[in-house]
């Protein structure tokens, strides 16, 4: 029995978006403020958005109808991939992005159907293989470059592995061409002081994965001998997942704008073009005013990274400035005037915990359809009298199309 | 392998409300304002409910659990069917009501098990059976009115197929006695110029009924020969959704009161006792205040119309009158003192918009344990900060069913 099969016998027919949409000829920009929520600081009693002069970003939620999205669940607090997936429309708890997929987009690179990537660190091992210290003392990247071409040269029999430098003690290894929707266990143990695991199969499939990896494994003891770091662990080792298409779900022809290469590549797992642009926003809003009015694409996902950045070092200061420098330049994109303008995050990152957290993010959707609905400030607390309510990330694309006009009514 | 098996097996257990029910011998009144929801006149930034002069609603309000309710999934506008099917508890995207079923409840016919319903139109065709005009210049219903007689009387061996007038150029076929959980696809292409489709089976119980269906439209050409219109084009061809039986979930012996007739239908097939009642709301308040202190019901579904009428328009000022009429009607049921009073809508229907929108729908829930939770008045705006938040509408029965105190406990 099919999944669909299956799905229709048990008669829990999910919206298929595929049997609704429809072509209007409208234009959305997706705005994805990474870490976009925050939490409020301990002296003042204000979050960072709270705290922060945001004179656009408020003109823009009083004109919106507005919420707060839930990224995955209620207390979950997401990373990267899972917080994008939701907002491109995907459940993120069925289309997993593993460790390896992520590290090997985060360089940038172009993973080819069939290939698997994992995460490596570079340990310290003993006489016996055992890892006595799981980051090789953060052995920093001049001299951890050498050990990446040591690696990358390793014969596994019957597969091609490329090995690619990350930062310090981290590298990405790519198993080429094993075949689509493989996975295996992780070979690092996972704490300091043990023998690596050997990798197993996940599911039927990844067999000649578990394989090829143990066999990688066993040539780095070789091939890293006498060197700094003795011995490798692998984490996170899975294909790119296979995802519905982007373009053939909604309709829409998307282009990705982003700075970064990690949400470069999670926009091209979804099967959006990704355009090339510089390092920064301002790079990122001359590449969508350039490409606007090209009747090319008529969806925009657009990356702003500094507001997670500063909330991840625990810079309260710091995601504040962030956020009016957005602020400053969204004149910008709302001189393009789009029929759809998102603003959404893919999970909070409040300065005060320094990292992701599971709190509900700001959302605003600007459309011909909005008036605005009361949300008389960008902040966390006004988003949450919205009148979307609070809602799963996974809707957020939804209702994009329905202010865009691309959605026919549901049921008789 | 059953439904239940299945369903453990997926690991997917909703709560069930047939354990937690008891019956406390209160009573509920359930009254769908359908197309309650509005949206902000441009000139005002005012929305209808917030035009209006609701003093009774705005009090009710006051003394409510508020809310908003999400009729299917955010972004989705519904139809008539789905927004009931929600409000009367069933998952509309399970239970689903098809556009032949929905008509043919229009137009108050009762369906019987393994009846299967289209809707038809006639067509203008070419010599060739291409259909030139799916709506046959939307031919009046004095004229239309001889070619469904016509129609009626078409032999398809082995099965009994009655057709029944709607308006203009729209009718009902009632394919007889088929079998439950029929479905066939559309012989309606969809677009002008094209030949009609052959009508295929959905699922393994369906080839008798797209034979039927085929054999219906091959004599057609036969009974339509030499008319102002030559062809016909179904679409929406099912039977019923089989519905578990709302007396039986929710302990409760409910009555229906609707002046329109696909409102009955729609009750009925959730096994509601649809009484007999007049054309308009006033009508349905005396069969209401008749009924209710006998002691055979314990749940009253009142359905009011004219809201969503006026919206439909896209008639922003009789939508408001709309509502003021029905503020003006309310004591009467306030006079009932009715246990638990639900206010729902089965969908938005802005008037600017003039048709059905997803937006979500304002709720209120008045009981004895209601002392109003700070909806200052029964608006969008004021109702989405409600202590009930924003819900599926699925949610409504659950919530009244416990105001009523007709819930134990679940789990020890």
């Amino acid at each position: 029995m099919t999944r669909d099969t299956l799905k229709n016998r048990m008669g829990k027919r999910r919206i298929d978006l595929r049997e609704l949409k429809r072509d209007a000829g409208s234009r959305i920009v997706m705005l994805v403020v990474d870490g976009l929520g925050g939490y409020p600081h301990p002296d003042t009693g204000l979050s960072e958005l709270e705290t922060a002069s945001l004179p656009n970003l408020d003109s823009i939620a009083g004109e919106s109808a507005c919420g707060l999205t839930i990224p995955i669940a209620p207390g979950i607090t997401p990373g990267s991939g899972p917080g994008h997936m939701a907002l491109f429309g995907y459940m993120p708890t069925r289309h997993r992005v593993g460790r390896g997929v992520m590290e090997a987009l985060g360089i940038g690179l172009d993973l080819a159907e069939g290939d698997v990537a994992a995460r490596g660190n570079f340990c310290v091992a003993d006489g016996d293989g055992r890892l006595l210290d799981r980051r090789a003392g953060r052995i920093p990247s001049e001299r951890s470059d050498e050990l990446v071409a040591l690696l990358d040269g390793i014969d596994v029999p019957g597969h091609k592995v490329s090995v690619h430098a990350v930062r310090d003690h981290r590298f990405v290894a790519v198993f080429h061409n094993i075949g689509p929707s493989s996975e295996a266990t992780d070979t690092d143990p996972g704490l300091d002081g043990h023998m690596p695991l050997e990798s197993q199969p996940v599911g039927p499939d990844s067999e000649e994965l578990a394989r090829a990896v143990n066999a990688f494994v066993a040539g780095s003891h070789e091939a890293l001998k006498g060197k700094e770091a003795q011995a490798v662990a692998l984490r996170g080792i899975s294909s790119p997942p296979v995802l519905p298409s982007f373009p053939e779900r909604f309709g829409l022809r998307p282009a990705a704008i982003a700075a970064y290469p990690m949400y470069r590549g999670l926009a091209r797992l979804a099967g959006m073009d990704v355009l090339s642009t510089g390092r920064d926003f301002a790079s990122e809003l001359d590449t969508l005013k350039a490409v606007y009015e090209e009747a090319e694409h008529d969806f925009f996902f657009l990356h702003y990274k500094p507001a997670d950045a500063a909330g991840e070092d625990g810079d309260f200061n710091g995601k504040v400035a962030a956020l009016e420098a957005l602020d400053s330049m969204l004149p910008q994109v709302l001189a393009l005037d789009p029929d759809v303008l998102v603003i959404a995050g893919d999970h909070s990152t409040p300065a005060v915990f320094g990292g992701h957290s599971w709190h509900p993010v700001p959302l605003a959707i600007r459309s011909k359809l909005t008036k605005g609905d009361g949300a008389a400030a960008f902040t966390e607390r006004s988003m949450a009298s919205g009148s979307i309510g609070t809602v799963k990330a996974m809707s957020v694309m939804t209702l994009a199309m329905a202010h865009a006009g691309r959605l026919k009514k549901s049921g008789p």
